[in-house]
């Protein structure tokens, strides 16, 4: 086993980007400086990030056969860097150096005929494979931990299934391949006057059957917001087999194939193909940004505004606390941003019937807006300029975060437009006594990522002063407060982090139990051994 | 057991509609003049209509038990009224009093809590449920036909389950039951300004259950299509246990339980109650119609619209033939009907651009649709006003078709804009040949009901000279020939019209088998003894 299958820009083994480039000590004490600023937290000396010679992990329980060693790798920076996700409890492990849970082996297959061969020796072996994309997993959707059941567990990193395999221009499709990171795919439409339009803020580290494994949600803000909308047709390997689906447009044949592997998270098998729905660039772009001093009267702005049929690009609320958080604000308003893209025409009676609704509501819209222009706040120096940056680069600053003793993370979810004020109330009360029972300070924030007809998508930020060795067990506590505030008030445990393993209590509060039967018997079909990803979603045996 | 249950408006035992009305004989034979005018289409003096009093049916070999016979009837009536569906061969069958599948008895729950114990018993005893809705299935879904595997086989017909429980005006959801037909429902949902906008043509004999469970699309054009995108929330009562989905608006939460029995086309379970997505009643709207005498620019055109992003409500594209059909032209131009409409905002700026786009192809835009005003000619008089009547008829005349001689029948299906003009040719040549074949006259029609980013929705019309007798014999060659067709080319078997029996031989080609195993895996979960609509989508044992 060798290094030379990791033919692409190595990435780091803890935290977020490639090893060659991290975000910069003074950035992180730039943030540090704000939080402290703003908020009042303490911060503590810049902890050292750890390096791969101080990493120790357990020896292999099972090693890759002959027929596999050339696709394998079993050193110590392949399995660490396969060990953890990107969510607060793998960066303060990462940083203390507990890798638990590595795989024994990861494989790195070329082909689709190397991840069948992967699972056929892992069924007949009893070992457990976690499917692994861009790694950016925030649910433990990754780490491979399983049971004695088991004879061991490896990751089937599938950076290798990269291509952009196929373009059909007149239907704007694309035939991709399941392991292909954000800008490679991009990369490889552009020539095509193409562009899947998919920016979510992992794009960077995440894979297109990452993206449809954990039904994923993009930039935006209505209408096409999960990926689910942008399946036409996919290619799943199994243990018990391979399943193509069909290109069709709206299928209505039956109950959908695509939809049952459409978020089975690894579960089910892996997405090593898919024919997707895709965009031309856009040639037309109109943004503003709208402050309201009334965060009530902002939803009730928003909600018209995802009634209104309009289908903004952008359509995004910063309460104040977030608007503070991101540089948007000075903290006083609720910063709506708004935005139209098109390839087909100019936007300028869209925006001005937005930036009407926005008025009639409260908010304190531009001229420019009201005439269906660009506000100049909505450039790059503006507030929603400041936030765009500062959601572009939050997954880089995350390990500076732990590196300051900063207890950052965030939780999200999904309600009726009548269930979010109690929802609302509720989960900032739970979560911000929470905070202050375990840290003593720190702040609430939330905006919402995505709006529907029917309801908003709430986005919460916890920013605290962590405990040193005791973040984990802080989090944990802040987490379970805010999840079960979440569950009792009508909410979804995940809009598009998934469940993985992380969030698993409340899901399976939540899942009807006949689904859960229904669910098994499919595995069961699918993946007879259970060697799929077990422990995400449902519990294996 | 008596007829007091019907405690609404008794419907016709064959046929579509009413008992107390009909379609006039003068308003077929005028049809019948048109056809043969233009078509030259041979007619045979009208049938007569079949009476109750003629009607045979087999001995029921199973009996309501006493705890059920309250909700329970099997008088000839309600039996034949339950035995056959409305595609051609139903016609053709029930004009020839040919019933041979009546259901045992049907069963008309009048609580959610009847239809569980009408399914423990039907479970408990191996007697087949074929849960019936409106009646409407175009593809054999509700004829009661099961092999001797089973006792005997019931209708359970929900149309007591009619109600609209509860309405969430912030949300613009409600809670509504599966049994209530279109116009009844949209009764009760008016004094709330709400309304689903989901007027397919079987819209007043057909249920909100039943368009749920066999994925119906409707009378929008693009975006909301497909019921699926409607369901917020549903309640499903299976042999094995009642299923409640929760309310979230975009849940991210694994594999959608929702979707699992969207298009289970009663082989799950019963959709007792759905939480509905609505909309509000639509304030502004306009319309045009433009002819091209182009067929191939049209196609051009309305895909150029489909990926515009302007979301007209109506966007259908109707061939030269289909054209002369409905009375919207004389048959030598290719009609584009095109219509928008909205709640929120004035739509002059979205037929403008779609205008322009129609013109850019090709077609002969008026001033009115240039300058985004509706044109004359989409008023009732103008072709789209005579297209709409025509569509609106639709179901009550066929009828009429099998009493006058004609064999009229329609196929659709669902495909990429790549695909579409093979798919057209070859669709259109394998039908033509086989209608002049078994029919020698009569002309194929083709219009697009739905149009997608990524493909159309082609909906095919046959109209031929019917041999007397022979009808079915020379629909299943020219359905053969057509699905056989639609299938070599990338096609879906249907779009919207459901599985149900008759589609079966296709559905089994396209379905992945791997899918087949999943799928029957969820069934002998939910259904084990496989009493739930035995014979659509799979087989039952």
């Amino acid at each position: 086993m060798t290094e030379e299958h990791l033919d692409r820009r190595k990435r780091k083994f803890w935290g977020w980007g490639y090893a060659d480039t991290s975000v910069s000590d003074s950035e992180i004490l730039e943030i540090g400086g704000m939080l402290r600023d703003k908020f009042g937290l303490r911060l503590r000396e810049l902890a050292k990030a750890p390096d791969i010679s101080e990493i120790e992990l357990r020896e292999p329980r099972v090693h890759a056969p002959e027929s596999l060693a050339g696709i394998c790798q079993n050193d110590t920076w392949a399995r660490a860097e396969h060990t953890l996700g990107k969510n607060l409890g793998d960066f303060v492990r990462g940083l203390a150096k507990q890798f638990d849970n590595p795989p024994d082996f990861v494989a790195f297959p070329r082909t689709e005929h190397d991840v069948v061969s992967v699972l056929d020796w892992a069924h007949t072996n009893d070992v457990a494979v976690v499917p692994y994309g861009g790694g950016s997993s925030v649910a433990q959707g990754i780490e491979p931990i399983v049971s004695d059941d088991y004879r061991g567990a490896i990751s089937l990193d599938l950076r290798h299934l990269n291509r952009v395999l196929e373009i059909d221009r007149a239907s704007r499709s694309a035939l991709i391949q399941g392991g292909v990171l954000g800008p490679d795919m991009e990369n490889q439409l552009r020539p095509h006057g193409l562009s899947m339009r998919f920016f979510l803020q992992a794009f960077e580290f995440s894979t297109l059957g990452g993206w449809i494994a954990t039904r994923a949600a993009g930039h935006f803000a209505t209408g096409f917001t999960q990926i689910d909308d942008y399946v036409q047709a996919m290619r799943v390997v199994t243990p018990s087999g391979t399943l193509q689906t069909g290109r069709i447009p709206a299928d209505g044949a039956g109950v959908s194939p695509d939809r049952m592997f459409i978020g089975s998270e690894g579960t089910l098998g892996v997405i090593t193909e898919a024919w997707m729905r895709l965009q031309d660039k856009p040639t037309f772009k109109v943004a503003t940004s709208v402050p309201f001093s009334d965060f009530d009267k902002a939803v009730d702005a928003i909600r018209a505004l995802a009634q209104s049929g309009l289908a903004p690009t952008n359509c995004r609320l910063l309460d104040p606390t977030e608007s503070l958080l991101s540089g948007a604000s000075d903290g006083s308003d609720s910063i709506l941003v708004l935005a139209f893209e098109s390839a087909d025409h100019p936007l300028d009676t869209w925006m001005q019937r937005a930036a009407q609704i926005c008025a009639d509501h409260g908010g304190r819209v531009s001229a420019e807006a009201l005439q269906g222009r660009s506000a100049p706040e909505a450039g790059h120096a503006g507030a929603a300029g400041k936030w765009r940056n500062f959601f572009v680069r939050g997954p880089h600053y995350k390990e500076g975060y732990s590196r300051m003793g900063v207890l950052r993370e965030t939780f999200e979810t999904a309600c009726t437009w009548s269930a979010f004020p109690e929802l609302h109330a509720r989960v900032m009360q739970a979560t911000t006594e929470a905070v202050k029972r375990e840290c003593g300070d720190g702040v609430v924030a939330c905006r919402f990522t995505h709006v529907y007809p029917d309801g908003p998508a709430p986005y919460y930020t916890v920013v605290a002063s962590a405990k040193p060795g005791g973040e984990l067990q802080q989090w944990a506590a802040i987490k379970q407060a805010a999840s079960d505030a979440v569950l009792a008030t009508g909410g979804t445990i995940t809009h598009h982090h998934a469940v993985g393993r992380f969030h698993r209590p409340w899901y399976d509060q939540q899942r009807p139990e006949l689904f859960t039967s229904a669910l098994r018997a499919v595995k069961q079909t699918v993946d007879p051994n259970m060697v799929m990803n077990p422990g995400v979603l449902i519990d294996p045996k």
